[in-house]
């Protein structure tokens, strides 16, 4: 069994959605070393698929890239909150949807070398149209696409970010196996 | 299009492998507000598959989630150094193989909401054996598992690091798309 024993941790950062500490261990050699470590409080994304086998989508800009990004809708967690209350929760102000048939169909760590986030993948199924109620400062547009079609932007790297390629292609995998 | 315009940039943190910043931009509705950005310089990941469709993965202990995990051989990019170069050099030095075909497959983008970092993804092919040189703080074990089972570990979620969940899904879909 690999493992490191933490002998410090340090609190350089509190931010509004991040903590950032720089922690000592010991390695496996008995070395010390220094890991950076960004603590997070996990999330969660739907893949939110209508009865005409479209997927429900949010395009917003992602400050980090500079660019506008394809996404399933997605969140944070707010402190203790279940990962599908949140995800239920966040499918409706994003998309305006909710659903009638929510199942987990996974979690993913994004970055595991220096990140403590879990994002939880739930299945949406039977939606059902409410009302989108997005936070004051969000701003996102919702685009259904076919299914297929999301797959295929996945393939040709038009999709870039993990969740979504995740929740895609996982779904995707599951309906070839049925 | 949605868009954010940065007005103020505050180095907050230089670490081993990130940076930290924190940035003040103007949103969509005019409005001031800020942003954690987690600065990384990116890297590859590689799906290694032998001609006995094994594909190549490695276990390591990950400190943020103070666990072992099973992912795919990666690694951070050298300053200036191709993405190409990286992945090859990653390969060898995880995993002791290099090989005769190698094949970008897309990129990710694992936490778009904070972080800079893009891994990009390659799928090594005709593979060589050749010998593996960790680095000196490094510990890793090597696993060969059939493909077919590593498609299953994604889907049982045994397999939670996001890298090598698209790695897998992303070869399955092509595979099956062929």
């Amino acid at each position: 069994m690999h493992n490191e024993t933490m002998i410090k941790s340090e609190k350089i950062y509190t931010g509004k959605i991040l903590e950032v500490t720089l922690d000592t261990v010991i390695l496996e050699n008995g070395k010390e070393t220094t890991r950076d470590v960004i603590h997070h409080n996990g999330g969660v994304c739907v893949v939110a698929i209508d009865s005409d086998d479209n997927i429900l989508m949010v395009k917003q800009y992602r400050y980090p890239y500079k660019q506008e990004l394809l996404e399933l809708p997605a969140g944070k967690r707010d402190k203790d909150e279940l990962p599908e209350t949140c995800g239920i929760r966040e499918l409706e102000e994003e998309t305006g949807y909710t659903c009638n048939k929510f199942t987990k169909i996974g979690e993913l760590y994004p970055t595991p070398a220096y990140c403590t986030e879990i994002i939880h993948i739930f299945l949406a199924e039977e939606l059902v149209k409410t009302e989108q109620h997005l936070d004051e400062n969000e701003f996102l547009s919702v685009e259904k696409i076919p299914f297929s079609e999301a797959v295929n932007m996945v393939l040709n790297n038009e999709i870039k970010d993990a969740k979504t390629q995740i929740g895609i292609l996982k779904v995707l995998a599951m309906k070839n196996n049925r």
